[in-house]
């Protein structure tokens, strides 16, 4: 099923649903490239394993994408229960290559393959080439027997989060930055929104979080828990500069009312750190042009709000030991009905991102 | 699924089924390699596409592997309802270097992963190395969602083939080749077959196809049209070393039984040719180390038996105008129940195999 559709998803009655809603697996790509993570990507691997393992335990089905060169290697690591199929990217972050899926009404699933430039194209992106990233999108499609289509605009799965209500949430700093569509206003971004994802609705968060690489996705820093229900990751130290940022994403989230006109309830996370990277976790990158450094001393974008929301099991990254327990607790007074499991995930954060940007979900239809 | 069992498929109540009986679907794999396809592979490309075609077209399944580099290409030359999916290969013979399934009477379907040397590794294989052939059965039985036997010898699915009920015809050239398993007599080799297809009778031909490159494949040589009945490539000519080979075949399939004790029905098919190389065909492919040559004037292993036996049509190449009609013929009468399609296949054949090389059957449950 490899029909690539020239139609809209709203026009055709799709729309993507919350990551809270039921799924019917998750996809991971393995990470590999020695530029981005330390010692030959082994210690990454093992906590993308981790992560794989919790969202398989929890019985939803996982797949992951992997080269051909660490095939058998990946295969040999992981659970027989975990899908292993092999699919070229230029690195490990399927939730901003990978396709979104929409679904409808009748059972229909579909999938969106949106136009990648590894987070800002010559202009702030994180590598060059990314050929390889924009192909995952359609090879994952190929494979889960959904027909695809082809966005027109720049954009990233962790760029977004939606209420599967007609709520969309996203940063400015990253939807609206010259290094995603520089052609397109506000206007026609929220059209495209509309258009593919059934957003009638977009709540404008100001600024990602502090350093955030990706020009500050909203999935690093606020995601719909249920309708109508936000998590925020909110630094209480006005010294910070996460605390501001934390403050106006507040603000404009306790301002805003929904796609069917409610007020938002907003629960705040604490802000692990701040995090800084190690020289011995430094020293253990390649150092290549083109390819963002990873210096001794640099800040790292941490955020509990960067979890994956399974259809069982919350599975969230343990980052501080002073806020690890905290952040858990209130996960666990936001979803009563799943069990909430913590993944050493400090490698995964040494690499830019989080659990929430290395997982794609598969909704159920 | 990606359980690798440790038992055998025999002791585990599977079999390998005839190819006559139902498909869920047929795998194909991209050729590419400009060492062994002329003109950067786009002839040999066209060809495959072809068959893919002719055997989606019947109602079929198909999926195609390909390449990452060759991907985007792929998929824009073949209809929508083929799935294609990224394998990388060493080339592009599926029958050999993918999986041979196996059912049982539940409903069950697992998969073979045989050893993979290149037709003969160091001792005449075809091409160094192969490494990524090796990969493939593995990552077909991932996406398949089959259980994986990881068998102990090296074998290709082209130099079996069995009528499902027990019998097994083999060439003794390829199978009991030193450049195989040469640690294993006669009748260590009967035990695997028996213990991974279920044989429990194999009727030995001697010589595959006259300069079959595959140590005779007898995939090129005879197949079984259904349980009881064989067809065989016969050269009439008294003077070409065809005829001594398909002669020694007739005697041997005549003069045999197979498991359940009948006698077999043996059904010629006419020999093309004898075709060679032309000067411009070998001028196209890149001449390297280490790789078979094609040399102009070298002759063609040539066969109508190497056709793909889908489930609602025969597809066969198209070889040579003076017999091309004939076996058409001859097919059809054995086929009754099914349309018979020639699909011009020189390029194929220039690669040193044909339809059926190309082809994988995933029988249904």
């Amino acid at each position: 099923m490899s029909d690539t559709l020239t139609s809209t998803p709203a026009a055709d009655g799709y729309r993507m649903p919350g990551e809270f809603e039921a799924h019917s697996g998750c996809w991971i790509a393995w990470p590999e490239r020695t530029d981005n993570w330390r010692l030959g990507a082994k210690p990454a691997q093992a906590a993308y394993a981790a992560v794989a393992e919790a969202i398989s335990a929890s019985g939803e089905p996982v797949t992951v994408a992997v080269s051909d060169r660490q095939f058998e290697h990946c295969r040999s690591v992981l659970s027989p229960s975990i899908r292993v199929v092999e699919i070229s990217t230029d690195d490990a972050w399927i939730r901003d290559m990978g396709p979104t899926f929409v679904i409808d009404d009748a059972g229909g699933r579909r999938g969106i393959d949106w136009r990648f430039n590894a987070w800002g194209g010559l202009n702030g992106g994180l590598y060059f080439p990314w050929d390889r990233d924009d192909r995952v999108a359609a090879k994952v499609l190929e494979i889960e027997g959904a027909a695809r289509y082809r966005a027109p605009i720049v954009l990233e799965g962790g760029s977004i989060h939606v209420d599967g209500q007609g709520t969309l949430i996203a940063t400015e700093e990253c939807l609206l930055n010259e290094n995603r569509n520089p052609k397109l206003s506000r206007e026609q971004i929220e059209g495209a929104l509309h258009d593919y994802l059934g957003a009638e609705k977009v709540i404008w968060l100001g600024r990602g979080v502090h350093l955030d690489e990706t020009s500050g996705h909203v999935d690093n820093l606020a995601c719909f828990a249920r309708p109508g229900v936000v998590l925020l990751t909110y630094a209480e130290d006005r010294g910070d500069p996460q605390h501001e940022i934390s403050e106006d994403a507040l603000a404009r989230l306790r301002a805003a009312t929904d796609a069917r006109g409610r007020r938002l309830e907003v629960i705040t996370l604490p802000s692990p750190g701040p995090l800084t990277i190690t020289a011995q976790e430094a020293d253990g990158v390649d150092q290549v042009a083109g390819t963002l450094p990873r210096r001794a001393g640099d800040r790292l974008a941490a955020s509990y709000v960067n979890f994956y929301l399974g259809t069982r099991r919350i599975v969230f990254p343990l980052l501080d030991e002073r806020h690890d327990a905290r952040a858990a607790e209130i996960l666990r007074g936001c979803f009563p009905d799943r069990e909430v499991l913590g993944v050493p995930a400090r490698e995964i954060l040494l690499g830019g991102g989080n659990i929430h940007c290395i997982t794609q979900q598969v909704p159920a239809p």
